[in-house]
């Protein structure tokens, strides 16, 4: 894997690159559709590279639960489990354990728990993650961590990104393909000197790319932008920096601004599903009624499937008449929104016009 | 609309032929998707196109309650509003009237009920079904029909026909638009005597084609086949025959040796969602532990996208994890499979050899 900036936006962190992988090369600033299950709920394959996904997410923990990594190993591996011939992302379980697993307890190893399906008992270390995310063979895996929850006290974050650092490690000695690249992820909670503390163990273990974890958990976005500005600090300006599981497209937008180039997050198809989707002038809830008789589509100005086919009218009465078709058309729609605000922030950055781009996005917000 | 014959079976009733509506031609025999809500269950427009659907079934008492037919109409009609466009027949609302609806009074101008979404009071009489048909602009237009429970008494099933009969000729008195088509329904339970006064009834206001109504309903295969022969008996031969809701291949497959042309069932795509699918060797039931590991197709010889793209374990995978996916791909597959189940059998027909289609379909079955 390699990682070459091509841009660099003057008055501002920001900047534009290509990661080159096996399977392709991946222009960042980037949005990673989420694929929990090795699937990006409601969407197919095609779908995704309609809407100009360059690289989707998917998750050790479900994977690993359902239907099992050695099952996904045996049909060949994620890429051919799903079909989906572009890069993929594997979290590596540590988040998932601690917020969807039962009974959980952390040792110096890993950590033991219940899964949620069916309460059977597992446990999942650094050497365990590595060992499920080889099976799957997704392209760039992330280390094991462990997250804290928020509100955390400091004797408990100090511990967490001790444990992380040296789970960090572990991950390290262990075998993968060739092809796969692993990433470190930086925990520290909302204490700028265990930011600073786990970014320089990282950093010193020299990973091809870092993530910020244990944010967007419930923390204020102005504490977020905080530690994530003084996080990237301590992070080499040559590698990739990801930011696990933000957000709103204004999230998304601050955080390319500190300097962050690759995203996630299932509020797109999370919000779809719901009935609410985005636009530039904000979000459309689709129940409205509103929405009764209006022929327009749900944007205008939109390219994507769903808007160049259907009007509001008929994704109401999908919605309201608890239609299938509605998720998928929801989701193509919002998958697609946030793909090309990652274009369009990757032009205005290009383009030396972030910050313009930034004050016209909260104008027609407002 | 014109119906021309194109190939008639030597040793059974079965025809091929082609049907010119204003929107495209219909080749026949046909299996028509259904699209209860406006939407075939879990399917897009271009899935439809894809899997070779020539026509597609809605339904009038649905789209009155829900979004409303003028609704439909501010929108442009059916077609505009769910963007097909290719023909669509619409179902009366008389048979959904019986089944669905609460509190129903039938008088002698029509049916009093409940909706079955809100407990809303509505009348529909054939009037009111025509003008909500002429709204909805499908291009086949069903009659307004009574349709008699299983099992119903001789003097029950006599005052069905009687008032199908009735409402038939109040619906030939409506306006619809130049290019709708309305089609006539026989009803008469299972009495021969009573489904040959329905169809003399309704031949002599001469329709442009007959519905067989008031089958599938409770009764055996046997008993069906037998009324289906008798009744169409009394049909022209130069108009369509509609079985309306039936049902299996097997079935589909006797009805067209009868000399049916026109099949709609809920079966493929329900069937679809309950994670069973069709092949020629019988129904793969998706969730069973046997295709964990599978790396096959649904079936090796369907073209359809899902057995194109994915294996027997992503999908059972999808279905156990209650994916979304998993209902758009099985129902994919299946209408596939109903559709080109069709066009083996036209092409049977044509060659003269649909008595060893039938023997070789039953023998791999078995």
């Amino acid at each position: 894997m390699e990682f070459t900036i091509l841009n660099k936006n003057v008055s501002t962190n920001a900047r534009t690159g290509i990661i080159e992988t096996s399977r392709g090369r991946i222009e960042t600033p980037v949005f990673m559709p989420v694929g929990t299950q090795g699937t990006v709920k409601a969407l197919s394959p095609d779908d995704l590279t309609d809407a100009g996904a360059q690289i989707i997410l998917s998750n050790t923990y479900h994977l690993y639960l359902r239907p099992g990594h050695e099952t996904v190993e045996k049909l060949g591996g994620l890429h051919s489990f799903m079909n989906w011939s572009r890069p993929v992302l594997t979290d590596s379980g540590g988040y998932q354990v601690y917020s969807l697993a039962r009974l959980r307890k952390i040792t110096e190893e890993g950590v033991t728990f219940q899964s949620h399906i069916d309460g059977s008992r597992h446990f999942i270390g650094p050497k365990e993650s590595m060992a499920i995310q080889k099976a799957l063979g997704s392209d760039i895996v992330m280390a094991f961590d462990e997250c804290a929850p928020y509100p955390s006290d400091y004797e408990y974050v100090q511990n967490s990104v001790r444990l992380t650092s040296k789970w960090a490690e572990v991950c390290l000695d262990q075998d993968l393909g060739k092809d796969q690249n692993l990433f470190g992820i930086v925990q520290g909670g909302m204490y700028t000197d265990l930011r600073e503390r786990s970014a320089r163990d990282l950093v010193e273990m020299d990973f091809p790319g870092y993530a910020l974890g244990g944010l967007s958990v419930g923390e204020g976005s102005r504490t977020r932008e905080k530690i994530i500005g003084e996080t990237v600090e301590f992070l080499p300006e040559n590698k990739p920096r990801y930011l696990m599981g933000v957000g709103k497209p204004e999230d998304i937008l601050e955080a390319v601004i500190l300097g962050v180039d690759m995203f996630d997050c299932v509020m797109p198809t999370r919000n779809a599903r719901n009935g609410t989707l985005f636009t530039d002038s904000g979000r459309v809830v689709i129940k409205n009624s509103a929405h009764k008789d209006d022929s327009d589509p749900v944007d205008e100005n939109c390219g994507c499937y769903t808007c160049r086919n259907f009007s509001r009218a008929y994704l109401r009465h999908l919605f309201m008449a608890n239609e299938l078709l509605a998720y998928r058309l929801n989701s193509i729609h919002n998958i697609f929104y946030y793909i090309h605000f990652m274009d369009r922030i990757k032009n205005a950055i290009k383009e030396n016009k972030l910050l313009e781009f930034k004050q016209e996005f909260y104008k027609l917000r407002s």
